[in-house]
């Protein structure tokens, strides 16, 4: 089916998926949950084709790794579908309700974007994270996984989406896009599709925000900085920069530069150097670090880096606001630490530094949904509208203004025979 | 200057705005507030002087009257700062707290967006309104106000500038764009620019939308529809599609297309038709329409036609699904309205029509940010993310996460050692 055809399907089930309720939406994740279990077998065995030709075709283990979809891998999708469905419905909450006059009431209803487009790496947990996300938000999705994980992703959008047909869910709110040229077709879709979540590479992320008019909300770098200022702890300073930067370097949370404050660096640069180069760091540091430790020397060019490996930079920095200068300057607004004692420091870090995570005295690697309590992410932003940082169910919402009346025209406000009240209310929208 | 500079220089006072408390941005709100009062009379003449081209140039009786900031204006847009200093401070709200582990607390707070970009009509007052509207919300702003109040919007942004200048709001954070050749500058300063705004035909904002990688908020089409269910009260029917399509006919919220359906039409259409051009409204119908009443006939073009003029469209539907499946066709997402005595046909309209605003019994012309009781508005948003509708000061917030923790590695929960609590707090982010 043409791309075109396929989109015009998903936003006419998204249009459907609003009106659902609660309860439908439920009973379809729960169909999905036991559709997986009856199906374990068949999935592990179209996984294990995917896991076949990935290793014929030589794909390095760390990818294997996350292509392989086992029976403890589903075990744990279908808990997440279990937890899915006791959480409160995320539609129909009444945000702001407001009386314009006798008889006149204002609510904004929180309701799905509509169709969401996702792009994903290889990694068939994904999959069904991200659908069943959109099934309790209400939004219609199209997915593109990795091209190893081909087999496992087929066999999934099949799964799930027969799993809702007999469940009141409308059909063709689950699409399984499989081609480039399908990606490329959806990225002009834009009469059908509200938002595009691209999960992936810098370069392809930005290759999509500069090609496509269709929202879209993720990152493209993940440049995280930790400050060391004067007063931090060092031992705890250093056991937070060697997770920050060792315990995943090829994530987006990773630290990729350090700033250390004068006044500590002669204290903390010699046991963190020892700390990192025992984990294999290599380090490249600006003119002051390589006065106090031997490192290689850091350009510019470095602090614009995105290493995702065994490498930091450094940099000495002679206060607070140069720290932060230098953050809002080549940082990516992803996740940004400060190491400190002082509580007025941490305050002033946390507000002037721009962006979406800012921590005090923690590694930068829990900037991450899991780990902030929403269940799966569907994503991280880096943008500074809709939805920023990590993004669970919250980011697949918008919402609408219902306003109920009993005949009410403008030209009696605009006269002056008729006022506005405008008293806030705390009532529910009743339809 | 050069715009880069002038953006750089903004970015770096809404950095600085973000770290003010409330007290100081009422103080600057107030000392605005004071200023405009002593400098009414020089704000009079420069506004005298813009009158008096905008004349000679032969503007258009309703632009001049939107030109027009005198005395009374003033004091209204005074009026309206001292009401924006009533409201409590839309920053460093706590949204969400969760208790991670022990020790380590997650807060999502709100914050500014940061520089915002806005081109808007010939009307000085929203000058005022939009600027205070900012620094109320922490945002800096570059404003590009209609070519003929160029006096007028030049000595609204020097008393402002200066006004705040004493009261601890950093320089540079309200600026004056003059010509084309600024906007379109801006337009590729995604460097220091979050947001544009731009209020103003279609085209410009299409324009805008296509040649920006800044994000835009705002609406290009504003094709509104109006639905006559088969059980609508015929008297209020005519009463509420007179006011929608003729209180005001060249705003984005007039009604365009009426939906009638045809159990009701026969009795609708005559007297409608009568009150309609009573008010001199040109009428188009479908062929279903003429058989009832003798208009000028409609085809597909009409349904998508914003006329913004004394036009409207009527089409027969069979039922409320067509007149659904007619709107989320047709239409643009700004306001849809539904009559109806039937309030489960309302609900399955308010939830099924993917607009911003759907509305049940009374005129399209309360889509607006005022009658919403929002105060004054930067703009109306058809766009799904972010903000959806009449944006007041909501939709000029961002959010960051702040975590607090003592020490945390992720190595240790990623180990077993330490386990997330993830329990919900009712705290306020201390920090």
């Amino acid at each position: 089916m043409q791309m075109h055809e396929r989109g015009k399907i998903a936003r006419a089930a998204g249009i459907q998926l609003a009106a659902t309720d609660s309860q439908t939406r439920n009973a379809g994740l729960l169909a999905i949950a036991k559709a997986l279990e009856e199906n374990t077998a068949a999935i592990i065995a179209a996984n294990q084709e995917d896991m076949k030709r990935s290793q014929e075709e030589n794909l390095a283990a760390p990818l294997l790794k996350r292509l392989t979809f086992d029976a403890g891998k589903i075990s744990d999708v279908i808990q997440g579908i279990h937890s899915l469905i006791e959480l409160a419905d995320p539609l129909g909450s009444t945000k702001l309700s407001t009386q314009l006059d006798e008889g006149l009431d204002l609510y904004k209803v929180t309701c799905p974007i509509g169709v969401i487009g996702v792009i994903f790496e290889s990694r068939p947990d994904a999959f069904v994270q991200i659908s069943t996300l959109c099934l309790k938000s209400g939004n219609a999705v199209l997915l593109k996984g990795g091209r190893e994980a081909l087999e496992t992703n087929r066999i999934l959008a099949r799964v799930i989406g027969e799993a809702t047909k007999t469940t009141g869910i409308p059909d063709g709110w689950v699409q399984n896009l499989e081609t480039r040229d399908d990606v490329t077709a959806m990225m002009a879709l834009n009469d059908y599709i509200d938002l595009i979540i691209p999960r992936g590479s810098n370069s392809f992320v930005q290759y999509i925000m500069a090609n496509s008019n269709i929202p879209v909300m993720g990152h493209a770098d993940g440049i995280c900085h930790l400050y060391a200022h004067e007063d931090a702890d060092i031992k705890q300073a250093v056991d937070i920069i060697v997770d920050s930067k060792t315990q995943y370097v090829a994530v987006c949370n990773a630290l990729e530069t350090l700033l250390v404050n004068e006044k500590i660096a002669p204290a903390l640069l010699p046991p963190l150097k020892a700390a990192l180069e025992n984990k294999g760091v290599r380090l490249k540091g600006d003119a002051a670090t390589r006065t106090i430790i031997d490192v290689e020397a850091a350009t510019e060019q470095d602090w614009k880096t995105e290493y995702l490996d065994y490498i930091l930079s450094i940099r000495i920095v002679p206060a607070l606001d140069a720290a932060v200068a230098h953050i809002n300057t080549y940082g990516s607004g992803h996740t940004d630490v400060i190491l400190t004692t002082n509580e007025a420091a941490a305050k002033t870090f946390m507000t002037l530094v721009d962006s979406a995570c800012v921590f005090w005295n923690c590694s930068t690697r829990f900037s991450d949904g899991f780990r902030f309590g929403f269940g799966a992410e569907v994503g991280v932003s880096t943008a500074k509208l809709h939805a920023r940082g990590p993004v669970g169910l919250d980011g697949l919402l918008s919402y609408k203004y219902k306003l109920l009346g009993h005949g009410q025209c403008v030209a009696d406000y605009a006269s002056g025979k008729s006022h506005f009240t405008h008293l806030s209310q705390d009532t529910n929208c009743p339809v």
